[in-house]
């Protein structure tokens, strides 16, 4: 006879974006199982998030309640249920979740705020739960965190605190200019190095002349020299480059340290070192789910 | 017993687009009659633009072979029939069009050249018949035509030659922001002036910064007082700012044209006002028509 073997989960760790939702059966030693859909927050009306999450996790259910810690955009004002932002300066650990009521019995959900910064007006979800994280292994640190991504993060961590941070668009910026403009016929599939790097210098020098220099990638492949993988590369570069030139006070002569996606990372290690700047690189999911195992533990001291 | 009037066409205007085509039946004082698609080049085989040709300009064809001039994208690479670019500087006027053969006999087509700049890389396809019409005009004018559009074209004039000019993408950019990132959820359908001018002046001033600064009006819209239709305009203004600050050496102490839709054109005179520089406006339309007309007359003169 065959027999199934269950996961059970002491508490379900979740990671509610935009475009997906990620679930993880948590054990005293960490993530048991992992599920996952593009069920995002985006798409979402407010009384399906519910049945979203229970399709995921409902397998590792048992008889008592289980917590649910949830970070991310299902906490925003068209999400699930609203978790007002802290407001940074503020203790990068979150000291309070909101909990989600009139759920199915079986599950006890908390969500997990963002944080928001009055001037300059910028706001966050999720990354402060990797920043959490990132502050539960290394609470000595202080520097620039930097999270790459559609929207990169720039956070000032100084003594366990979220002092100032900055957003920029440059990932769905790189995106909206190869897809949706006449650069995408100026579009290869593929990278050079060293196109990438002319394109973070031209970027950071000159980020007056940019506006011009895009179209530029177009015409050097009409009649130029360029090609198609070389010019995907340098306004990757470029844009990089300009966002280097909006953060410089973030990264010049601070310890750095980038959280996120490793091929991304390295490209803005790399955009950083051409500046003299290095920086490690940890990865996004592994904090995060520190991040959330050390929510998980402030309720569990509470309740 | 009713009659139909139909109009002949001495000759035929096309302005060929990437997404439209328009064409003119055209007499001894213009434009007789005009007819229009949206098979703009961008979606046609090389062996499809014949036949959209004579669906738009049959009802005006005679017994006698009609020329038909052609500007715009149906000479590109990837169009009806090459038209090898030239190269500035040159003079405004085209001084040969290239001649398509195999067509129906009862049509004589003749595609304009664009022109193309070697360094800086740029390119221009439809725009330079506009600037042969207004120096069929304005013989005597030196300065700068401003060319508003999905991409943007600053033209420096002299002695009626192309000198040298630079593309911005910003229509495009605009678009592309306002429609494929999280700005679309800011974005209203109306205007604030003011906004608009905070944009320009702050694009100007600090391009450095504005890849912080474009998160920065989602982020005024959650948490601040930015109104969408406030971030529509700041946007624009942002784009227009960063534009002006790429083609300074082109508008500073130089007489400006613009030549463009009537509502783009004034958001460029705005902002170039705001920096002390005054521009006129003309249509693009009437300008495309006076070019085309000098290259049928000079072909005229040819045969």
């Amino acid at each position: 006879m065959n027999e199934t073997r269950h996961i059970r989960a002491d508490w379900i760790a979740v990671d509610w974006g935009t475009s997906h939702v990620r679930a993880w059966a948590m054990g005293p030693n960490g993530a048991r199982a992992e599920a996952r859909s593009d069920h995002g927050m985006g798409g979402l009306a407010r009384d399906a998030f519910e049945p979203v999450l229970l399709s995921l996790v409902t397998p590792w259910l048992g008889s008592r309640e289980t917590p649910v810690i949830v970070c991310g955009m299902a906490g925003a004002r068209q999400g699930w249920a609203e978790a007002p932002y802290r407001t940074a300066p503020c203790a990068a650990a979150p000291d309070a979740a909101i909990s989600v009521s009139g759920t199915d019995p079986r599950i006890d959900v908390h969500i997990l705020p963002g944080v928001k910064q009055v001037r300059p007006a910028d706001v966050m979800r999720g990354e402060e739960t990797q920043i959490a994280g990132f502050v539960t292994q290394e609470s000595d640190w202080d520097g620039t965190l930097i999270l790459p991504g559609s929207h990169c993060k720039w956070v000032q961590l100084s003594a366990r605190e979220i002092v100032s941070f900055r957003t920029t668009l440059t990932g769905e910026l790189f995106a909206a200019l190869s897809d949706h403009t006449v650069l995408r016929h100026s579009m290869g599939p593929g990278w050079v190095n060293s196109a990438f790097d002319e394109g973070v210098a031209e970027g950071l020098k000159n980020p007056e002349s940019l506006s011009a220099k895009l179209f530029g990638l177009r015409a050097e492949g009409l009649i130029g020299s360029l090609t198609p993988d070389a010019a995907r590369a340098q306004l990757s570069g470029m844009l990089i480059g300009w966002e280097l030139a909006a953060t410089r006070p973030y990264w010049l002569g601070t310890d750095l340290c980038l959280i996120g996606d490793a091929a991304l990372s390295a490209l803005y290690a790399r955009a950083l070192a051409a500046q003299g700047a290095s920086a490690r690189t940890l990865d996004a999911t592994d904090l995060t789910l520190v991040g959330l195992t050390s929510a998980y533990q402030a309720l569990q001291k509470v309740l």
